[in-house]
């Protein structure tokens, strides 16, 4: 049967780590993953018994398409416990994880063959979703200077751009856009009519300053949030999207065509995590201590370059001293010290091949294995063992 | 901030009717159901306890892009109870609901600006998700002496299709597709390079002849289902997707990163209600004694012409000896009779303007009250009441 030209998307070079990850544990080998980008943590207690009780005393049916109204209260509360600002519930818009926002977002914006910028390192699937909706991902390399984030120079000179995203924390790097390196991309865009795209996900996990909203600087902007990272509840697939009060009724036809409306057991669940903040900040916690593990032990090791990690649970590394192909580095890493890591180049497919990425998100007990691991295989690569005396396996 | 022309989707028009039924509601009438598309009933028990169980014992993130193995096969094993044939778990997609099946279907097979035909009436999301996808929907009229499903004859002369959707039972008419009928589009498609896309969602729920799969015909073909009508998990977002078995890489890539995976609560509740069949088949056994209500009911009130309802939970009855304006009608009934009921205008944009779909999928004591009510009405409406002799609510 006929395939189209869209559907052709990359495949995440990840997946080969993964699968040799899964192949050696298969076998027997303990292996420590600093691969993956989701909590170990379950969705909050709360989340759960409110689910539990849910189940028993309705149907679950089809909430409406833009989402339970006191879920889409509660989570315009957050703006303002978070940053201070009144957010009109009717501006939120409860989807099914940011897949779907981002989905939504795209469709109600842009129009096929339209050029949509996103900075390098990056979120892979930007660029993959643009690609299936028949829009062209255009990757704007970032500066180390700039903290491997985009600025309004990088740009310059860069034609018909329709769209920018941004992401603060970003993923890989971790880090953050300041107030002003946000109004600045926000002022560029705007402009020059370039829909801007702030991706939030990683708000809540931040280490030091609070991270900015693009809701901060301006009402005329999509924001693309979670409750994945800091709600500890990935598979639930639950996010939300806030547009300029002018697009509702647009997002929610296309809400109520493309997905009916979000999951509702996950909705019920978000609802009550909203409330379980003493259980969030706790895991909060441990990744604030596996940060200061890893800051400390990965230049032990001998990975000494990473991006400024202000936030999510990531160390971008340039390990350009030790490898050009980061695939068969990460491949050797998982095979000699028993370490699972992401090479860089589903984030950047130039300069990755340069690059690692170091998860922090599991257990602080294996952050600590982990790292031990590295360091005792970084001291065997540079020393290797000398060949061993003739004859000691040989025959007498 | 700019907006794109696909994002240009109609609205629902049955949401004129679910929001003056609202009203009425608030406003302390009593209103029947006969609107909505949805089982009455929640998730069987069996699914709800799995979920309780697996929310305590583990964290619930993301699980592999097309779904937990076990579900695959579990699906694949429904194909053997229900149509007798051996399906490759490995050619089975879960999803995010049907809608995020049609989504990645229409992904992997069609490019910007390629035409995909669709019979009328049909469901109208097929038409948006097109239009969202810069596709073009192609409304194909369908007979009444074809069972309101279309036929290779309507096809012929129609240039330039990429794609044929066809659902049996149908929504809104409740109709099937003989294995003949089905077959011939089959053929006719793939003659010509036509992907075919079956949507089984309504299977299961059929009372006569069992519905036939196109995957008892082919295997090049793409079908849809899901777990909301049948298993009556609507809220639970989760849906299949069967696809050929050179098209199960390109799904995965398409899936990983439109969706990263689906709902892992609903993946649980999922795998357990396929042993659910008892209370499952009980659930059809309602909507079994609701149909025989409706067929005859629905002639004693006065609606007489109806597509023959081989499945799914609708009558389509053709109105046209009433009106030529559904949505001004539904509203009458809504307000005069206390009955909701969908104006056929979102199925079929012209002769829509002359059909109403009631819906049977609520409890039975619902069905037979709105019968009671519709008839009523009709009644009053074929004897106008005489005008009140002057004087009554004049002065004395």
């Amino acid at each position: 049967m006929r395939v189209s030209r869209r559907g052709a998307v990359d495949p995440f070079i990840v997946m080969d780590v993964m699968e040799q990850a899964r192949a050696l544990e298969a076998a027997g080998r303990s292996i420590i993953h600093m691969e993956v980008g989701q909590p170990g943590t379950a969705a909050p207690a709360g989340a759960r018994a409110a689910l539990a009780q849910a189940m028993e005393t309705g149907p679950l049916g089809y909430t409406v398409a833009l989402g339970l109204p006191e879920l889409r209260a509660g989570i315009a509360g957050l703006y303002r416990r978070w940053y201070g600002i009144d957010l009109d519930p009717a501006r939120v818009v409860v989807t099914a994880g940011s897949s779907a926002a981002f989905l939504l977002a795209f469709s109600a914006l842009f129009d096929a063959g339209e050029r949509v910028a996103l900075g390098e390192p990056g979120y892979p699937s930007y660029r993959q979703i643009l690609r299936a909706l028949s829009l062209e991902p255009v990757g704007i390399p970032t500066a180390e200077a700039n903290r491997l984030q985009p600025v309004p120079a990088d740009l310059e000179g860069v034609p018909d751009l329709a769209g920018l995203i941004v992401a603060s924390p970003g993923n890989p790097s971790g880090t953050m856009l300041s107030r002003e390196a946000l109004s600045a991309l926000i002022n560029y865009a705007q402009a020059r009519d370039i829909a801007f795209i702030s991706d939030e996900i990683y708000h809540g996990l931040d280490y030091g300053t609070p991270a900015v909203s693009a809701l901060e600087i301006s009402d005329d902007v999509y924001v693309v949030n979670s409750f994945s990272k800091y709600f500890s509840m990935t598979g639930w697939r639950l996010g939300w999207l806030v547009v300029p009060e002018a697009h509702v009724r647009l997002i929610e036809r296309l809400a109520a065509n493309m997905f009916i409306c979000p999951p509702h057991a996950s909705q019920i669940a978000a609802l009550a995590a909203l409330d379980c903040q003493q259980e969030l900040d706790a895991n909060r916690a441990i990744y604030a201590e596996n940060r200061r593990l890893v800051l400390e032990g990965l230049p032990k090791a001998g990975f000494t370059k990473f991006a400024p990690p202000d936030g999510a649970f990531y160390v971008y590394a340039d390990v350009s001293d030790l490898t050009d192909d980061s695939l068969a580095f990460a491949a050797e890493i998982l095979r000699e010290a028993g370490v699972a890591v992401t090479p860089g180049l589903d984030f950047d497919p130039v300069r990755g091949a340069r690059t690692l990425r170091f998860s922090y998100a599991r257990a602080t007990e294996d952050i600590v294995e982990g790292l031990r691991r590295l360091c005792d295989f970084m001291a065997r690569r540079r020393r290797p063992v000398s060949e061993p005396p003739a004859g000691i396996f040989g025959p007498e």
